[in-house]
């Protein structure tokens, strides 16, 4: 008998939940039920799943009661409130915010990179950045076939990776801009800061708060999680990474350029690694500049794949290469590596929580 | 007695020919008469400058008969055509377009960086790619104090930096995306090339045809002006410079990630650097995370400097910095860099050309 799964989505009724759900809808998770959970401002509203109406119901620590899967992407203090709740309950948790991340029980997974420590979970597994998540799975064939040294990578991110109100807000100021209105800026660069600047037309090169070293809090996750993915240690120094991210005019895509040196450099070749990253899990290679090929957001955006072009070596240093990679940042970015984990606790007969009241505990003092 | 010039503009009806008219209004230089030249498309269209009204005319070799200073920008074809005959009548050209940038008997200057260079002029100097200047003028003061040994740039280039055409195509892009039109690609990445990708709400990884190596025209000027315009040899390994040029739906005001390695990485931090810019010329620190201050394209736009901001060092390499460098493309990018090498050639006294006959017979050739 088929085991099936009564799942919940916390969140469910902002851009990546929304994702989620019709990821979720198309997977191969046999789920007994759903139940959409988000704040009691979006309770009431009304969403499908494979053909069937369902209700948004305000979250509350009891939601979780019977719940076996939790896709979560409600923010920070949200999943902070509530995942212990739903651990305690028996309940496996996927969570998009960057709440969990660091925490060292908690896996930080990406499919195609590290699934192998998914089965070290506690109940809480955490789905890394829309920006780290894209980079690690372009890095991951070159990495295994040739080693890394460094990356250094400058990012082009989307509006929605700060969510659906800032997508919103960049349509409203092009559309003002357009109409030589004054643009109001309310949402961006982040959500509550003291300061908001127009992203329409413009270039933003500030996404999350900034830390006391001049980073912001997104390059010291592209920085940090990456390390965690890699080698399991957010500090290793297997590795070095550096990052800075602006954030561009697009609603949905983030584009990278991704500037990385590998191990073997005489094993190496963008030929080789072009071969590699084409044969990579997740995966696209578009790279033919003699057909004008090369990844572009607007062509990225509903699909799940990575896409990964303009792969040649600096000329002036042996081992050193440039890639350009694209991915959702909603869908595997987010929603999409959030239902693929789902995918493979059910595959690996994962989702089951050994001690929830000792997890609980755990979670609770993080 | 004070020298004044016959000056002419030629393409004076594009988006940066426009520009040097107005920087040329606001400059130093005693203008004793304009002549506005472009193409028999554009001839007959009025223009004004310092308060008096001014047509433009059909560009002919004859239209520079008696021109003393000649300001260039109406594509590299224009600029073969027709400077080698403006310096046989004893014109000094001042061309921002790429012919003649690597000829070894052009100066390629930012009067910031390398002036002193201009003395050895035979009648054309160019101007810098757009991209190409901002960065060196930010890399300027770092390389006088600290040296510099190798440079990292990832570019997100307005769409007026292809001309006025790209920027009306974006701005039409950007209505019909907003209308759920279908976008009308004609132009970007490459006038003329063979397919077309809209640049509203996307990301376009090409600027300029691609080289045999697989890096675009656009990577290889920003590698090999740089090395030209600090070492005066386009090939010198003095300095490793390597680029990903990046077009983004902006209309004006090109931003880049800088990372950088110095040589004296012992003398050097993020406050030496930010106070060697802050000092630099035709530079603006705005550099301060505690009040969200960094460069914007938005505000760059309009502006003659180069705006600096996020300088700060790479955690996990000694002597490894990253800044984020803005100004207006059309300006310091095209326009008023062009108008500052004229400034300084009448400060020099050096709008002269010693042997008309003999630089006509050498440019011809070029």
């Amino acid at each position: 008998m088929v085991k099936e799964y009564n799942v919940a989505i916390l969140g469910a009724s902002g851009a990546v939940g929304r994702r989620m759900r019709e990821q979720l809808e198309q997977s191969t998770i046999p789920v007994k039920s759903l139940k959409l959970l988000a704040s009691n401002r979006s309770a009431g509203k009304k969403s499908t799943f494979r053909g069937k109406e369902y209700t948004i119901e305000e979250t509350k620590p009891e939601s979780f009661d019977g719940i076996d899967l939790v896709l979560s992407s409600a923010g920070g203090s949200v999943s902070k409130r509530f995942l212990p709740e739903a651990v305690r309950r028996g309940a496996v948790a996927v969570d998009n915010t960057s709440y969990f991340r660091m925490d060292k029980n908690v896996p930080l997974v990406v499919p195609e990179v590290n699934s192998g420590v998914l089965k070290n979970h506690h109940g809480i597994i955490s789905n890394p950045n829309c920006s780290t998540i894209q980079m690690v799975v372009a890095l991951k064939p070159i990495f295994d076939a040739f080693g890394l040294k460094q990356v250094i990578v400058s990012t082009y991110q989307a509006a929605s990776g700060a969510g659906q109100s800032a997508w919103n807000e960049l349509e409203r100021e092009s559309s003002e801009y357009l109409k030589d209105q004054k643009m109001q800026a309310k949402i961006l660069p982040v959500k509550g800061a003291e300061k908001h600047y127009p992203l329409a037309f413009n270039l933003l090169p500030q996404i999350d708060v900034f830390e006391d070293d001049a980073y912001t809090h997104e390059e010291w996750k592209m920085i940090h999680e990456t390390k965690k993915i890699f080698f399991d240690d957010m500090n290793s120094s297997k590795i070095k990474v550096t990052a800075t991210t602006v954030r561009v005019p697009v609603p949905v895509g983030h584009g990278e350029t991704v500037y990385f040196q590998v191990e073997k450099a005489n094993e190496a070749s963008a030929e080789a690694i072009q071969n590699a990253v084409a044969d990579g899990a997740g995966l696209v290679l578009q790279d033919d500049p003699s057909q004008q090929l090369y990844p572009q957001p607007i062509n990225a955006a509903g699909k799940r794949e990575t896409f990964v072009g303009r792969i040649r070596p600096d000329l002036e240093n042996d081992g050193s290469y440039w890639m350009w990679v694209v991915s959702d940042n909603l869908l595997k970015g987010a929603a999409w590596n959030a239902v693929q984990i789902a995918e493979e606790l059910v595959k690996k007969d994962l989702v089951r929580v050994a001690d929830p009241e000792k997890s609980y505990e755990m979670y609770k003092e993080n």
